[in-house]
């Protein structure tokens, strides 16, 4: 499967995420404590936006995150209020760049850690519920790819929870309908540039991991001598497949069968169901 | 749009074939004369069928031929007696190893120099009509890989020529359906291993050039010197893009809206004409 | 051998300058009009100064630039007041990142058009004049590189003119003792991040052309019509390997055996002569 | 660091060796048992001989060999009586394909694990001492290929095991000259095609795992079911970082500052000095 993080606040330069933390997500893609595979070598993305943007940037290859030089480079220069970056392992598909993650559409883009379990046999019918001219922007292989076009498909840019329940529940469907028990397991992040919703579901209810850090004002007073709290805002926030460290109280699981809403002002978690479309 | 060549005769060292030629494929990717690009550097690729083997052997990589080191040691040290070979530019689709040709499937091995007019308005219309247990198979986004799946679709293991008169009858109709006047235009060759049939036809009847060297026996009598000649059998045959080298009565044009069938005994030219399927 | 550009002026999005104009970097990627080569993809390189960072930050890939997503998405996103970008064709050394231009060195970035003949004759001589201290960050194969390293031998950081000069005198000299007539041919470009110095010469007089464009104030004179130059500031400068376009008066070619410099106020062009240390 | 694995002995199909064992070079690439690293993911390469040539082919790739389809495919259908096979584990050196094992020279092949201690501080001397007709052959900037060619510079053609004492201690005598207590790390493969020289030695005796498997007429009277065991000459041997599998009897450490010849007839094993030239 994969890994995967999602930043939203101050303004920070990349590196102070991604590589700086004792366990970032550069760590994991070499030793991940929490993922299915401990090694997330098959390609990586990251996507981030920028002011006078409202599409965002992204940089994504094939090789490993670790010793990618492109991505060292752009952490060290890029900064952004907003930006995902995700580790793959791929489970068979293809190690390509269009099958690498983050996958963007217009200003909205999408991220993925899991799996559709029996994808091959539903592959073509997903497809086709595809939005026609949603279809030929498909350039990959991944199920992820095909999950975020059906949720784009099912009115993401309307009601992005209500999007993804919907596209969910059409996988699960098809999946009965294709005799697989558990067809859908996923840790999911979407964005349009100004929210972050994250995603916690899979059909057995024994989702992957996935974590969201503390209220900024409630570290400071546990940590107060920690300078990057101080440096922050406080609307800022993180999702992630593993913590990036151990500060206590730092990170909480995103309990089973739930997505929150990072946005600004007060940020919220609610329960997630797939809806039969 | 690309390159290629067929070869089938005399086990031949590949770099024989691919490197040696004066105006050989490795400079088409450079410099080609005849294309409607004079560079092919988007991703290459070469299948050849070896010794106790009936898959076809595939090295494909998404950079220039011309720079590959790995092409370049197996030119060096793969003979076969059938092999073919791809160099791409790409019309806007990913550069990606799975959109590089040769596509494979079991024995078969199919390549293709041309393009779909309209592919994005009838992408999905084709994928809907590819064998269900095939389309699984389709891991890349070209025009070729779903000619390819049509083809295996419509009876390629059967009849050849057939299954590619009704592949290509098949883009007509769903092209004219979307409102393109010239849907189709197309080079390809195709091989179980055994026999070679290569295709040129167009929608409009102005095809891409496609060459076949002459017999073998009526070449060794107009270059009695020439000591390449004296080396092959009387069965060998290449089927190219663009002629290879200038040697006088070499090469002949593959006549408008053709196919030959070059296999073992007595090589053999038709018309190809599309069907409605 | 290659193609380059360097711009220097108003804070510019580096798509403005790479992509949009008529015969673009990128489009000399494939189509070369004053190159050796008609085709340059054997790998890129880009590199831009920031707000905030001395060292320029570098973007390099082994594909050809005409193809390359992620530099298409740099130049989408980032905009920079000074920056460069290389397209190379190799000359026989191996295509990998550590051979793509611009080079770096702290806050100094390098970049070359041409070739020392007899490369391999002198290499280790070259490498041997090398300040040890900075022999270890000699990274790839290139002729370009030790070239860098020997101007930053000689003072590139105190007097660039002088240590180019220096650099240029060594390499002749040790061509001569290996007997190779006419050893050095260049056109390079070199930045502190503050100015950019650009050199043309060869030992035969008969260098690989190099323009540098008109004064800005001069060409709005020109073309009081064309909306760019109302955009840009008076200081703004490019030198490129060709033209970029076909705007009459826009482009000056830099006179054989001569460097200019670029820098905040009154720009200059004086002769360059090889200097023997 | 990296893991290796070289075969000597019946024609073998390379995935028989590559893929299929339990614990396969291919799974150590994820799941290194007693490397330094788990993961050895940046690049790889494989080398052969086969008949009716001296040299060896090279694959080299620089992404992990785990999801390498053209290794894959290599590995199906290339078959040698004589190959290495290298996972890389960069550290810090740039990941390129110059920079994979094994390396070649002439009818030579030769690959390391280890690491020459300090290496930054002693390259530019080690280099010096390289043949200057060797030099110019140089292409990547590891350790391991300036091991190589100083190996090549002391006679390597002529007696292996000397060549590779004088190259150890040539870097041991700089190493201490440089303050580096160990300077040395290694066990090596090298090979003419014939015979085969493994070698494990570290300055501080405490060297990577290498082992050797059993004679075959040993494990066949051991093991009488294995049918592989059965389908190979008596002379067939496997030098390897790990054992590929846990077949009682099969493999065999090679002692600390040792080294052992594959040859036809009677292999044997030696103590392993450095010698000061």
């Amino acid at each position: 499967m994969c890994r995967w993080l999602a930043y939203s606040g101050t303004d920070m330069l990349l590196d102070t995420i991604l590589y700086k933390p004792a366990h970032s997500l550069i760590d994991q893609s070499l030793h991940s404590k929490l993922g299915v595979e401990t090694t997330n070598g098959d390609g990586f993305g990251i996507g981030w936006y920028s002011q006078g943007n409202t599409a965002p940037a992204l940089l994504r290859d094939v090789g490993p995150a670790w010793n990618n030089r492109n991505l060292r480079e752009m952490a060290d220069h890029v900064s952004s209020p907003l930006f995902f970056a995700h580790i793959r392992a791929s489970t068979g598909t293809a190690v390509q760049q269009s099958n690498c993650h983050p996958f963007r559409h217009g200003r909205w883009m999408f991220m993925h850690n899991g799996a559709i379990d029996g994808f091959h046999l539903m592959r073509r019918d997903l497809c086709l519920l595809v939005d026609p001219e949603l279809f030929v922007h498909i350039e990959g292989t991944t199920d992820s790819e095909v999950m975020f076009h059906l949720a784009l498909t099912y009115g993401l840019d309307q009601d992005p929870p209500a999007a993804v329940a919907r596209m969910a529940g059409t996988v699960e469907r098809l999946g009965r309908e294709h005799g697989v028990e558990f067809p859908l397991q996923m840790t999911l992040a979407v964005t349009d540039g100004v929210s972050l919703w994250a995603f916690r579901y899979s059909t057995r209810h024994d989702s992957r991991s996935l974590f969201y850090s503390s209220r900024v004002d409630a570290l400071r007073r546990l940590h107060p001598d920690v300078a990057f709290l101080r440096d922050i805002s406080e609307e800022t926030r993180l999702v992630v497949s593993e913590p990036l460290g151990d500060l206590p109280g730092a990170w909480n699981a995103v309990p089973e069968s739930s997505y929150g809403v990072v946005r600004p002002g007060q940020d919220e978690m609610y329960p997630f169901t797939p809806e039969l479309v």
